[in-house]
């Protein structure tokens, strides 16, 4: 309640700050590199990361005041580097951002790979393929370890291609009578790329609406991953352009109430309108805990007589991460002799842990945040437990649940506040009548 | 925040009380007959229902001290009903709970079908199926109007029968190792019964954790719904049985924080545990809203080493309402002259009368809550918008948003609370230091 953002509580790192040599990247996403303006203060070791990755954290720097920009160490996709007793190579992945790599972690003890965020997708709309030839040769090397994305893990066959996606939304915009306004997640560059190639031919302009999507935009530009790209208006050229002629990006496809497309939906944008006939496309999944706030955004829009497209009906969306044949793949390359998963709840990671067993992996262990493994020498094994905990950042301040004050926030808006004023002299006795106040308490008539 | 329950404003049909001829049940769910209890002093109309639905009722009134009972005329199913001006046939449809009806409800001036919760399955656990051959007389009849559920309007095919989710069930109760734990929605008798016809045949005693459970059950009981079921245990026998010996329906299958599931997961239950390797098996789908706390219960179970099986694995859920297919196969039978769309998000409204335009039915109307619409004589039209809203419930208080206190918990939840007390004496001078209370504020070093 009340809250900004929630951060990992990094306090066993910081105790453990000369032992640690780094802090690498491997995309920039935000439940990747978020927390880093706000915590790397405390660690002040290097950083590194690619150059998408290292531009977008710079925008979102300067975008905040108060925040202290970090120094990055850039790395090339491709590249190998040294990181204190390691050697760490960044192995491209397609994914749904640009710039996204696997971790190849050499050690003394042994190679150990880090997926990171990844999918096989044959025709990424920005971006090399996986390296499906590197991951074999690491296989020839031998893999001690492989730490994999478990997201999709309960998913059958293989995730949708970036091109389909491109194919629906092409298809949509060439049917669709009125304005279009696509949402999706700002960092999805290559999304973005499909849909203003497909505007653009078919003859329309296309207008941005949303800072986060316009920063991702003009970090892609400059790094030349939009060339060929029609001219990204902004938000002010949106009155001149007939409604068959243009295409806009709405930020918010989560349902943030003061992101653009939200505003549109309850027709408060200064300078963006739909009107019936018009169309809205999800080109984005609900992340879990959105629903209500997406749902009542979707039916104010069709309320208004404006055609909402989601993922249920048109290919429009396709998720980043690697179904059960992709993993299956993961492992048959890679052959590791541990597999631990990460990134996914519970309920994926143990379906992930069952598929890496029967995909021949001989040690395969299940862990929490804060989990202590050694992988090498010797069997590999759970020797601590570490502390894990949450930070809140209210405004500026980043705390505890305590500090922050979220518990007595959440007593207060279950129950409601009522205030006494008593005053007393000396003796004990009531100067003045008692005075009540009463906030978010139930009143009977 | 902190509202126990979320009821219509009916203030407008209080104000036309004298105009109401009754008040008409399709079946128990609680968004189709949970606000009676508290409503229903408020019109004191005849109420019509059919004996399932009104035990539930009962036993919902006398487990909540305070509430008045409400007095029901019994129909039985596919029995006609003189109501004022109209007459009304319950028609027999298949659902996810026992005795659900679609209403033909026959005017002066033509009849209209309501479809209530329905949809089509050849071998529902409980109950006849889907009465076509009614159905489709009404359509000989002619039908002037058909309200109809667009929930699953989105999705194109036919739902899963109950009868494969049985097979489902008793597959994973026949290759269980442990104690299997099943959460569904309490109301769903056929579920239930399902699950214990599977059990008993897999040498399984049933046991029973949760009270609305424990309710339908004996309602379904009293109705010989259950004949040829194995007796349904307490709580107290489960300590008593073997491990692999025990199937236990667990409430909460929407995440509950007080119901048995979430108890059991949090090793907080008097009388049920699992242990590794045990089976929790979610025959329920999440309610959109219900995802996060949904989640926390799954992975509190997965990282206790408890296999959790959802409907994204196995069939072991079915939705009662119809898919496309079914759809059209109800506006093949009825050919109604208007479709309205009822039941669903509008998201699900719209692509329903796309269908019901596509299917060939000349007027079809889209109305939001509120909306008062002509169907004859003459075409249909929208004639007014009436007051709407909502009410809430906290305790035994019933009141609107004001009232309830609920805009002023919101904003103390996001911004905490601070409290200065400031004693003067005549002249205006301060006689004591101010006193400063915060409560959910943060706090800086």
């Amino acid at each position: 309640p009340g809250v900004d953002l929630v951060l990992p509580d990094i306090g066993y790192l910081e105790q453990e700050r000369t032992n640690l040599a780094g802090i690498v990247i491997t995309h920039a996403h935000e439940d990747h590199f978020g927390a880093l303006l706000d915590l790397w203060p405390r660690l002040r070791v290097p950083v590194y990361a690619t150059a998408f990755t290292a531009l977008l954290l710079a925008a979102k720097a300067a975008s905040e005041p108060g925040l202290e920009p970090v120094p990055i160490t850039l790395v090339r996709p491709g590249q190998r580097i040294a990181i204190g007793p390691f050697e760490v190579e960044y192995i491209e992945v397609a994914h749904s951002i640009p710039q996204s790599h696997a971790l190849a972690i050499r050690t003394p003890l042994g190679l150990v790979v880090h997926s990171g965020d990844w999918k096989i997708d044959p025709s990424p709309a920005i971006g090399p393929p996986t390296d499906a030839k590197r991951l074999q040769e690491l296989g020839e090397e031998g893999v001690l370890a492989l730490f994999c994305d478990s997201t999709n893990a309960l998913r059958e066959g293989h995730s949708r291609s970036e091109a389909d996606v491109a194919r629906a939304v092409a298809q949509l915009i060439d049917e669709a009578p009125g304005r279009i306004g696509f949402t999706t997640f700002a960092s999805n560059a290559g999304r973005v790329l499909s849909i203003a190639r497909a505007a653009a031919a078919a003859g329309r302009d296309v207008v941005v609406a949303g800072r986060a999507m316009r920063r991702v935009i003009d970090v892609a530009t400059e790094l030349g991953m939009f060339e060929g790209a029609p001219p990204f208006l902004d938000e002010e050229a949106y009155a001149h352009l007939p409604r068959e002629k243009v295409v806009v990006l709405l930020s918010g496809s989560q349902g943030e109430p003061r992101a653009a497309l939200s505003r549109v939906a309850r027709e408060e944008h200064p300078r963006i309108a739909l009107s019936p006939g018009d169309m809205v496309v999800f080109s984005a999944r609900a992340i879990p805990g959105n629903e209500i706030a997406i749902n009542a955004i979707v039916n104010q829009l069709i309320m208004r007589g404006i055609t909402v497209i989601t993922d249920e009906e048109r290919s429009v969306h396709a998720s980043g991460h690697p179904r059960r044949d992709e993993l299956r793949q993961m492992y048959a390359w890679l052959r590791p002799r541990i597999a631990i998963q990460v990134h996914g709840e519970a309920l994926h990671m143990a379906a992930h842990a069952r598929l890496a067993r029967a995909a021949g992996v001989p040690s395969v262990m299940m862990i929490e945040d804060g989990t202590m493994v050694r992988l090498a020498p010797g069997d590999v094994e759970k020797i601590d437990d570490l502390p894990v905990g949450r930070l809140y950042k209210d405004g500026r301040l980043v705390g505890d649940v305590d500090a922050i004050g979220v518990i007595q926030r959440r007593r207060l808006s279950f129950s409601g506040h009522i205030v006494v004023s008593v005053v007393l002299d000396e003796r004990g006795d009531a100067i003045i009548d008692p005075e009540i106040v009463m906030t978010g308490i139930p009143v009977e008539d």
